[in-house]
């Protein structure tokens, strides 16, 4: 998927929704088996009632990966459910030397057929460069998290006077174009927003961790437009498991819908 | 496999060699099918033609993952391979939120049963510290890598007049022993390798791209080595493709010979 086409599905669907499937065997509803059967049943489930709501779905690796030697093959079906409309992310933060990342890049552009994927930038430039010049395909750099553990480095200050995460920001921003990379922005604090999208104006966010509640997506959004848009707001927990009941699937397309409202506000 | 193991078949090889298997379906011996079959009989072969010269084998999951959605399949079958008396290591470079690490640990600890891991420290502290405080399970965290775009943010200069990869590396070697963390540290320059090993004095270091020739191997043994070695050097494409032909296993238990043999020479 393009930008023009993201774009465009983002002003039809008056939506930036990204729903992310960190899909767990043990927290799936009662009535579903623990295995790869209930997990599909249920990515499948939760696909169907909100694709309408969302434009982009963030599948979490870690979970499949974590099911074993199966899980690969659970992953690469979970890809196969989400529309064509809707952009696919695989989280899997990869990043290596460049013969590594090359593998990595067939991996999930080839063989996942994902439209993009999540990367880590320790190593620098050329362990994310493998990832560019894909056609209609994007990677999406680390830049800041919103974990405790961005103290560490992310935000240490450089001899320059920028932070780690700016100087991140500003490379990739330089090195590639908006029409193949994003940002993950897990941004904490307001400040922190307006100061990055300082940086790069153009390129899209996605931006984890925003619930329904505390006014944060309407901060995130008041930093964050641009006339192109330029968020996909993630939602993983507060929409997949707002019920373990029967009823998941329409309480997940519930949730969906509260933040969907939401963003069609701000458009 | 614990700290005192790992020293302990060092000692009685005379080798601290880890032979990375970065099996490549494309770049198998003629005579083996670039499919799961082939990649498994080549895996099989190098370990057989190794395993009493190395004390160590690094599975590099890109390859893997590669190879579709199978991929993850051969790769849980390539560990099974590994003899318990080698260190087996997936070169996975995770790292995540801590509800996220803590499935990549389950993924590569549990459901693989590899003895190491190698992580991404980006997101800081409480990204790695999932795959902590596992019993005989060892994390190993990306300090200084030797590609060109370690320029980009490992070495760039911190407020405080350290380089970034000076930061990753003092503050994961205090908050985590040398019984259970590991760093990878690929530098290119000698002086690199005295100052890092200042700073952590008594982690094992996994070196990567250290091939028979340059006297390379010296360098990195006159600052690395420690009373308890403290060093595994990985050796992949050296090895592995020695040849491709009907005698690969045979040459890549040469190119491993020479190596140990000068290993050898520096205990």
């Amino acid at each position: 998927m393009n930008r023009t086409e993201l774009i465009s599905q983002i002003r039809a669907k008056k939506s930036f929704l990204c729903v992310g499937l960190d899909t767990d065997p043990n927290l799936l509803p009662k009535h579903l088996s623990k295995d790869a059967d209930g997990v599909l049943a249920f990515n499948k489930a939760i696909v169907e009632a909100t694709s309408d709501l969302a434009v982009s779905y963030k599948v979490n690796t870690a979970f499949f990966e974590a099911m074993g030697k199966t899980g690969w093959e659970i992953l690469h079906e979970t890809f196969k459910l989400i529309p064509k409309s809707c952009l696919s992310i695989a989280d899997a933060k990869r990043g290596d030397i460049g013969n590594t990342s090359n593998q990595y890049a067939r991996a999930f552009f080839d063989e996942m057929d994902a439209d993009a994927l999540t990367l880590a930038p320790y190593m620098g430039l050329d362990s994310i460069q493998p990832f560019m010049g894909r056609k209609e395909k994007w990677g999406i750099v680390l830049g800041l998290t919103s974990n405790p553990g961005s103290a560490d480095f992310e935000q240490q200050r450089l001899e320059s006077g920028e932070f780690m995460y700016e100087r991140v920001i500003s490379t990739f921003g330089k090195a590639f174009s908006a029409d193949e990379l994003m940002f993950v922005i897990g941004a904490t604090k307001p400040e922190q927003f307006k100061s990055i999208r300082g940086i790069v104006p153009n390129h899209f966010f996605l931006v984890p961790g925003v619930g329904a509640q505390g006014g944060r997506l309407s901060e995130v959004c008041k930093f964050g437009l641009t006339d192109d848009i330029g968020l996909l707001i993630n939602s993983s927990r507060g929409i997949i498991y707002a019920s373990s009941e029967m009823d998941f699937a329409e309480r997940a397309r519930a949730e969906a819908l509260k933040l969907q409202k939401e963003m069609a506000s701000y458009l």
